[in-house]
């Protein structure tokens, strides 16, 4: 689950051109959201050529997974998600998010975009339009559910991700995730069918 | 709604002594959390007679829920959960969270509370404790529901509340009451029926 992928060839740039790109994407995804900040852009920030960030991601959904430190990226995550049976789609969407969470270097640069978000309107416009336009929307377009069911199945899973990890609430915090799997699946199953 | 009860006769006290003792309940939730502090822990912070405490608050429960400013306690929100068929204790429960929600004046002090839980451990301690204590697990026993059903129930709530308020995801967060009833109810009531 890598959240970049690199071109092979010749790579130009200063050792770390990628570091700087990243910064520079960090100040303007916060500046502008998600929506509106563009490669081009970030390019300006870092003043390196539009064409070194492409070679470095490939897209901007990927540069700003790699700029939050997420453990996923949507391009990797998305078709974890799809393949296989659409019965099993609720089993499989909880048992992923357990599995990203599961461990602390996983888990914590999540949380800290969370709690950015509460605390941080401009945070909280990043995190909302990426959460919509480059996760939640893909997944119901392509499934063909309405968006508010989608919502509802991401708040149940963010719920019980902070209930779990942050709040730490028992016996939630230390449930075996096949006893959640069989708990929540059903909930996000019902959503995914609608 | 009210979070305290005013037993009638005379008052004791200055003026602002209910205010001297919630702001007294305030440090000793905080430094202690909600299990470990007492009545007479906060009588003595705020250096008045335990006897004046009670006068104010007659329970712990509505003392936390006045000190954070909590627009409803659990003393009179469980009665209205429980109250009513339990086939339709889904349904109640969203209805219910959504009213108390829907108004930023009875929402903010929730969100405030759940920012510092977020950000903060002494804070996360609290707020764990008063939820699973004084609410969840209350709920539960009443209604012989395993715990975990309960919180998975209180983690789509949650993160509900948080996507339609904090979050502001579209179309959650101008989704219809009604709507949200419906679509959420059936959830909540599938783990009450555990």
């Amino acid at each position: 689950m890598s959240t970049t992928k690199r071109r092979p060839g010749r790579r130009p740039g200063s050792a770390d051109t990628r570091g700087e790109i990243l910064a520079a994407a960090r100040k303007v995804f916060a500046e502008k959201g998600f929506d509106k900040a563009t490669v081009r852009g970030i390019a300006r920030e870092a003043k390196v050529d539009p064409a070194l960030v492409h070679h470095y991601f490939e897209t901007k959904e990927g540069m700003f997974a790699a700029a939050m430190q997420l453990p996923v990226s949507p391009e990797t995550v998305i078709p974890l998600l799809l393949e296989g049976p659409r019965e099993e789609i609720g089993e499989r969407l909880v048992r992923l998010i357990l599995r990203v969470t599961a461990s602390p270097e996983t888990r914590e640069p999540l949380v800290a975009l969370i709690r950015s978000a509460m605390t941080n309107e401009q945070a909280a416009t990043m995190m909302r339009e990426f959460i919509t336009n480059a996760l939640l929307y893909q997944v119901a377009d392509q499934l063909k559910v309405p968006h508010l069911r989608i919502e509802a199945a991401f708040g149940q899973m963010f719920g019980v991700v902070l209930g779990r990890y942050v709040l730490k609430l028992e016996p939630l915090a230390s449930a075996d995730p096949e006893e959640l799997v069989e708990l929540l699946g059903p909930t996000i199953q019902r959503y995914f069918a609608g």
